[in-house]
């Protein structure tokens, strides 16, 4: 297949890596910055680059790496060039907002149109800070929306081979309730967290329960604000959830309710397990 | 030395561990369980037991790993059983509620109360998981309130040897405090994180933040609510400023301000890295 990736910063560079070391398939490299064009195309990321997007035609696979505005934004901008019933999938971590548009825009031009988001990430970004591996044992998250079942078969195929440790499919209104708890929640936690003015004081008196909490506040403004605004009604509802059950441990706390606040801890610790299983 | 090592669960196991793998003192073992003293003679963790606490007057320094309250009871009861001038120390995670009670009463009993706290631990508890290197890297914190300076550094010299990775001296109010952010707090937000019902659907939808936030929710209720609740004044503040930061986050996610919200990321961002220099 041919297959053509839009934005090589960490997770277009990553995939377009992993497609060249771990499959027999072309890439054509599309970025708007010439000198990351020559360096995929230096390390052998990339077999060719695109610059006219007509050329896009000829891919049986897009694959946009883009902020989710700007994913939108190039997907209509060249509706037109997409291969008549290939595919086009974005990477976003949010599908929504995606989603609802750009099928809309995939049924006017004739291509399919796949919501996908692989689960990986780092704290560095760029096609500097991309590898093949980053995806090893990863999930890959498809929201099919109206793609056919050969786009979802095509799709999930190349996951498997490029290192995902599984895929699942689900509706975008799910995959966003679900990532507003388990990655941008703890992103809000973690910053949130080390806002804490004493958490600058922290050595010596730290251990891993204060690496862990905080990891992840090491986070890019730029694409994080966009996630969790264009996320925001699943987002809030989370931080709501997770400030009344704060509140319910502050109150036992503060009353010295020793016998409601173990009751909590054994709940918490019964369901720490079962998350585990 | 004669170092008594009173309650061989994970705290007090590992010590005695230590003390035997890494230095030539002699371990005392005190439990109210004889299965456990039987297991550290068999296992070399101590040189004998003490059932007849009139022999604690034969150690050196003797080493409280019991709970808060119990600790406080244990040390009362034997107060005048201790070695004259001879070194007494706990090793709680909270330090204002024994250190105040305990220091007057080694002044009336003519020992040496030093406050420690081991800044180490595993969700595993009890003797079968302790072991010798669990210390390894890790800080020893010392409150020293009344205790000599030759005391402070009989002890730090001992926490070297046992492996800890550097001794601090606070008072057990500054300790207080710093815990309160650095290890309590990141245990109430796990246990408030995983009490969300979506938290055990997460399967597919989570990666590495997701398991770090929630790694502490499996915890000890006994331990941790005793904990929590003696040390609820700063424990309760730096949950109320936890909560004011999320709001601040939420408000901005709510009402769309991008501005705002790469704002407070940018500092999150710029104070995980003061945190980690």
């Amino acid at each position: 297949m041919k297959i053509a990736i839009v934005g090589f910063g960490l997770i277009g560079g990553s995939l377009a890596k992993a497609v060249k070391a771990y499959t027999s398939h072309t890439v054509y490299a599309v970025d708007k910055n010439k000198s990351v064009l020559d360096a995929a195309l230096s390390c052998g990321a990339a077999d060719a680059v695109i610059t006219d997007m007509s050329r896009l035609s000829e891919a049986d696979i897009v694959i946009v790496c883009l902020y989710p505005g700007d994913t939108v934004d190039f997907v209509c901008a060249n509706a037109a060039s997409f291969k008549k019933g290939g595919i086009v999938a974005d990477t976003c971590g949010i599908k929504s907002e995606i989603c609802g548009s750009l099928n809309r825009v995939a049924r006017e031009h004739d291509f399919c149109f796949l919501g996908a988001h692989p689960m990986a990430g780092s704290e560095k970004s760029g096609f500097a800070a991309s590898r093949a591996d980053l995806f090893k044992g990863a999930s890959f998250i498809i929201t099919p929306g109206e793609a056919s079942g050969r786009a979802v078969e095509v799709m999930s195929a190349l996951a498997v081979k490029l290192g995902f440790g599984g895929v699942i499919t689900a509706s975008p209104e799910y995959h966003d309730r679900m990532i507003a708890l388990t990655s941008q929640l703890p992103h809000v936690l973690a910053c949130s967290y080390v806002l804490d003015p004493d958490a600058e004081l922290h050595r010596g008196f730290s251990g891993g329960s204060f690496r862990d909490v905080s990891r992840v506040a090491e986070i890019n403004d730029k694409l994080w604000s966009e996630l969790f605004i264009k996320n925001s009604a699943p987002l809030t509802e989370k931080i709501d959830k997770l400030v009344d059950n704060l509140t319910v441990f502050k109150e036992c706390i503060a009353q010295g309710d020793e016998e409601g606040l173990r009751r909590l801890l054994k709940e918490a610790c019964k369901r720490k397990e079962s998350i585990d299983k």
